[in-house]
């Protein structure tokens, strides 16, 4: 039960001049659910991606780093659902080769030119029999449309609920230039540089450089702000496409004119995409915003942020609507922001201040806390009182659902 | 549903000479279920203690931690269960100040000689005018029986089912000195230095400084080594009381004969109440232990194996006594282990090998992960290939009643 989540409509998506998708079904994820995506892309389109920090990365993660340390030139991206290809060794490592092959043969490219991307069960072999057997049949539903954009981001799920898409578009340089991307993932899910599959791509004419730049600062600002449940997947990625078909002046860097309104497009569309993951989480019956302010630096923030969001105690007194607000005290305290002053801690639910000096606020009223809990939209912000630095995460709650997905989930 | 575990038979502990305990009802928890407990020692009985490492430690963990930085003589001990008096401010430590005064004058020494302990919901008042009127019968049925043990380890209970005591002895430079203990807690429960209430007493004589050593060594290799849902609550203590009573040599430090054999029995009542605590959190159907051998040092192995303990996908899984071992993979590669090379890792589940240089091991047969998963107590061992040193944490699954227990705990 995703929460304020509708699935994306193909008119509200942009068709990105140069990128192509098709998708099919291979039998890896579940029978009768396509699970196997193909994007290809026009010649000179580049790509940047930013990946999973878990030491066990999985074998297609590898690859892409491969492929991304050349010159970003990529020709096709190849998605399976249903198995994760990880802890799968040298023989996971052949497989997702074997399909990158696969790939280049059928869209006449370089190997070396083709990016995979698995999300499913770790551990398990990928059956890429399968998966090179229904390439042919992705090739042939290739489409730019905002139709196939909707069909890919339905191909790319596991235990998501609801398809995940969004577009934007800005001025740069003098000409319009298009973005849309598409996520998946809702368990396993802390981003430790970017979410489980995400794919943004633009029609913008962009360096590798500066692509390099915004995939990082986009994926820091929208996928690293996503909790579900702390647990950082093996297969985390997000990549940004380019394909550079709306013809502008190329952007060079941050101190191109094109750079911030490109930027401010991608963000837009990515933070969407972040937040639509959070809505979607595992058993997600309310979606929270937590804000932290007056931190010493960013990084504390940030954490100060994520163990308020990774709390299960915090998270199943949200699925109560349960105004147990000392468990966020307790949250504060166990992030490790050395010789913190609790008697400078403010804290407030939606408009209720709960905490003032570390303390329960002397005007808080249980009856306010628990009208703000009953929301299915929930925000709490919190004030360290030591500087100015801040930092945003957006999370959901902890329900009878989320043991349910994740105890029956290889069923 | 606690796993494996049993209500401590009175004829199970031991009398510790120079304790004395008492308990009532002050309706401070809920109603008709004794909630005030107090420890009366005699003359010359010396206490040290470890407490919470979190930002927001308690008012009474505060008033604690002043009376122990003097001589560490004690005389008294008073718990409540049902309020944490936490986040409560000046409000909170008058308060606590207050019950030690009462229970000052009620059993004849100075406010200073007095511990406070609380432990329930954060952020209320404590309602100390309740505990106050209640102190006198408390009082009056103070004893030192084995009985009396298990009494008081009722009372100072929250969201435990079944109440945690146990008795050693050992021979100590000639003497046979008593080591009782008790201890509650089953959720915001990852101690960090301390589990949330744990007192273990013995009748040895010892030294204030030896006394120190002794409740840290201990407590890292008991407490430290449980995790239930890996947030350190606001008010974990965990003390020692030495009386002296048994008349042995002063133990004065770990050169002292006797100071081994008393480290072993404290270690022995230490390590079964952590297991106790963990075999009883909150919901658990699992009682699992982790072993991580082959790392750098001993706080990279206890990194990995609470990264393990506490991964919501992981204890999912154990929930559904399903061999999803591809998440005990995600968990360890998320421990932070900095150049983790993944090829050297082995895993084991129970007597079966899983992993195999970071890969699924070829003798591996689903059916037997199945079997092992199967069993209420399963042992997990991780072998990192880095060095000598190894962790051990003890854990419990994560089930429906986990968020059940955590939605309603206020109602």
């Amino acid at each position: 039960m995703a929460v304020n989540l509708l699935p994306p409509e193909p008119k509200a998506l942009l068709r990105v001049a140069g990128v192509e998708l098709g998708y099919t079904y291979a039998g890896i994820r579940k029978a009768n659910r396509n699970d196997v995506t193909l994007l290809r892309l026009e010649p000179g389109s580049r790509v940047a991606g930013v990946f999973t920090q878990n030491s066990f990365a999985a074998a297609p993660v590898q690859v892409c780093r491969e492929v991304l340390s050349g010159s970003g030139e990529v020709r096709a991206l190849v998605v399976n659902a249903g198995n994760a290809n990880c802890g799968t060794g040298e023989a996971g490592l052949a497989a997702a080769r074997r399909s990158c092959e696969a790939v280049a043969k059928l869209v006449g490219c370089a190997p070396g030119e083709v990016l995979p991307f698995s999300t499913g069960v770790i551990l398990e072999p990928l059956p890429v029999d399968k998966l090179v057997s229904a390439l042919p049949h992705a090739v042939e539903s290739l489409a730019g449309s905002p139709a196939h954009w909707a069909g890919a981001a339905e191909a790319i799920m596991t235990t998501d609920t609801i398809a995940k898409a969004a577009s934007s578009s800005a001025a740069v340089a003098g000409k319009r230039i298009s973005v849309t991307g598409m996520a998946k993932g809702v368990g396993m899910l802390e981003p430790n540089m970017a979410t489980m599959l995400a794919f943004v791509a633009t029609d913008a004419q962009v360096s590798a450089s500066a692509l390099k730049q915004l995939v990082k600062e986009v994926a820091d600002e929208s996928f690293n702000c996503v909790s579900v449940d702390g647990d950082t997947s093996t297969n985390d990625s997000c990549v940004l496409i380019a394909t550079g078909a709306a013809g502008n002046e190329e952007i060079t860097g941050a101190g191109h004119q094109g750079y911030a309104p490109l930027r401010q497009a991608l963000l837009d569309v990515a933070q969407r995409l972040a937040q639509a993951i959070a809505r979607d989480g595992e058993g997600a019956t309310k979606f929270m915003t937590i804000e932290v302010g007056g931190a010493a630096d960013r990084a504390e923030a940030a954490r100060v942020a994520k163990r308020i969001a990774n709390s299960p105690l915090v998270k199943t007194a949200f699925f109560a609507s349960d105004a147990n607000l000392g468990r966020l005290l307790m949250a504060i305290g166990n992030a490790g922001v050395g010789g913190l002053d609790v008697s400078r801690v403010d804290m407030y639910l939606g408009d209720v201040q709960v905490v003032e000096r570390g303390g329960r606020a002397a005007s808080y009223r249980e009856e306010d806390g628990a009208r703000v809990m009953k929301a299915a939209e929930i925000t709490v912000r919190v004030e360290l009182g030591r500087g100015d630095a801040g930092a945003r995460v957006w999370t959901c709650d902890f329900s009878y659902d989320y043991v349910k997905i994740n105890a029956e989930y290889r069923t």
